[in-house]
């Protein structure tokens, strides 16, 4: 299969350190996918704004939603470049020297505007994609939204075209004048897992197959 | 002792679900704190930028680091109203209605401007913080920073004044006329662990004592 590429533009060409960047369409997605929220860059009169939300993705476009009165919704449907992160931090990289530590990290970056689904049929299929993200099955076990809770929610999606990707993986990478330095050197890797599903002291139903698979710990 | 509040302004009073907001100082810095990297909003003549960086706490600031030739650094110290974000995700909410579902985290957002952390010693004395918040102790033993790599690197530095964060824990809350739908709720958990630390293939020295301390998970 080849591979999809998203040729660079003047703001997602990355500079620094530029053999960590990547403009694969697999890579981005698999970045989207592997999360549960990102960080949107926006502006209005007050100045920038960093505001974190809950995001998912259906085919090529990131999701976000909110209520109505969002003033967050209500001005990136207006901006016409805003900027779009998502960071899973992996590890921190020990090395000989002071200056050459670094972190093992994927990041994918994505510019461009939102725009607001407005057909009621895409608005409800992204919102089950979301609840499929959430909890496999769930879906169909829920009480339903209403037309009201519906109306009063507003979902936009932002195109997942104009992407980078930044990552690093690995050990260290020291100067040759360092290596004779004694000092351990290595990972400390970040681990992203899942602690058993903690029932609401008012559940009564028993635990679905979803929420008994969550947990990543042993027994 | 009493809390420390952080009045909030114009930019940091949250709005939407107001009853979520903390202005409080010791929650602030518990946020930074745990946070190994925090999202920049800033602008400059490509658009708004959200940029994921490294960054660590001494006292009342927020620092971050970077090379001097660092487009978005440079910006940093021209912008007056940038923004920074961490985010914590703690778990996902399952409520008995879709649109009752949501997530715990605790977030927190600071507004201002950076400054260039000019004066040597200063400097210094932040490059060591990063060190001692990455691995304690590990600083008496790298081979330390030259004179020529700390003036090739910036500090940066924000204060951690006009800052606002935004929480939730606990489980679902459910509307009264949902109670009798039958369907498991509770929370999903995510965790915030640690792996086994990671030897380099170059590496020749025992295991520290900040490294075996390192994970979180059982042997």
């Amino acid at each position: 299969m080849t591979a999809v590429a998203l040729p660079p533009s003047p703001r997602t060409r990355v500079r620094r350190v530029a053999e960590l960047a990547s403009y694969e369409q697999a890579t981005v997605y698999a970045i989207v996918d592997a999360a549960f929220l990102c960080h949107i860059a926006f502006r209005d009169d007050k100045g920038s704004h960093c505001i974190p939300t809950a995001c998912w993705r259906i085919d090529g476009h990131l999701y976000i939603h909110g209520s109505n009165g969002s003033r967050m919704l209500k001005q990136l449907v207006n901006d016409t470049d805003v900027c779009v992160t998502i960071t899973h931090l992996d590890g921190l990289v020990l090395a000989r020297s002071a200056f050459n530590h670094t972190m093992n990290y994927r990041s994918a970056t994505v510019y461009g505007q939102f725009d607001k689904v407005s057909d009621i049929g895409q608005q409800h299929a992204a919102m089950d994609a979301l609840m499929e993200k959430l909890a496999p099955g769930r879906l169909a076990q829920v009480r339903d939204g209403s037309a009201k809770e519906y109306a009063a929610t507003t979902v936009l999606r932002i195109a997942l075209d104009e992407c980078a990707v930044k990552q690093r993986k690995g050990g260290p990478l020291d100067d040759a004048g360092d290596m004779a330095h004694v000092v351990w050197t290595g990972e400390l890797p970040f681990t992203h897992g899942r602690g058993a599903a903690i029932a609401d002291a008012l559940n009564t139903s028993a635990l679905p197959a979803y929420a008994a698979a969550w947990s990543t710990e042993s027994a």
